[in-house]
């Protein structure tokens, strides 16, 4: 949190019995950012594996398993504490179907959990074909949530 | 692909030989959407955990042992993988500094990792006490290397 979000935050947590609505919007703001900050690591970690799988920089190994390891793990935090029943947003690109289908949000979420923990191990073994592929049936179910969730 | 897109992207891939600047803003920009996605899945975490250690909601041991959990396994993530060597920019508050003593930023990245681990283990072992102690020692980390290299 920068200087100036921090100072904002002890303003509101002043004005919190007389703006309850100020607080609120602060919440959503964190939340926000919280989760675009997640999907900024799954997509760091995709975007380097799709293109060796692509064939636009060379297929290396090693550095795959370290972004199918670090995928992993970002995938199994609190996905959906990013979520929080108020945190509808014009300044975000989550749709209300989030909020109207809530499990099968959740449900698309821990396929892709699953998947891409399925990809970390394939990847650490070291077999490029079945690494490929499996990487396929990640980037499917992060498509999967997109094409429903996402703006 | 339409014709219209072929030239586009021909043009594209001529350029690309005579603009690598064009090339090389493309990927600081994601170098720095990366790092800051991760310190914002630092900030979620450590502001909840904060809140709980300062008084400002109840000491939830259940919430914070989630916590600090999440925050021990998104420190373990390649961090230093953000801080390419070009990625110097006005629209990031990483400082000059970080480029010109790397070895000491890792270090210093290092020890909030080890702070962080042993705050998870803590946590889980369920005694307030400890927790509120070594969240100070992980705190304390995360402030050390912003004193130092944030702008």
């Amino acid at each position: 949190m920068s200087s100036l979000r921090r100072l904002t935050a002890a303003c509101l947590l002043l004005a919190a019995a007389s703006a309850p609505t100020w607080v609120q919007a602060d919440a959503v703001e964190d939340a926000i950012e919280y989760r675009q900050g997640l999907m900024d690591i799954f997509s760091w970690n995709l975007t380097r594996m799709g293109s060796m799988v692509k064939g636009e920089t060379p297929f290396d190994a090693a550095a795959f398993k370290g972004y199918a390891a670090d995928l992993a793990a970002a995938s199994a935090l609190n996905f959906m504490a990013g979520f929080p029943d108020d945190s509808v947003s014009d300044e975000s690109e989550a749709k209300d179907e989030i909020w109207l289908n809530k499990a099968d949000f959740d449900a698309k979420h821990q396929a892709f959990k699953e998947a891409t923990a399925k990809l970390a191990t394939v990847a650490a073994a070291g077999e490029e074909g079945a690494t490929r592929e499996q990487f396929k049936e990640a980037a499917g179910a992060c498509k999967a949530c997109h094409k429903e969730f996402k703006k």
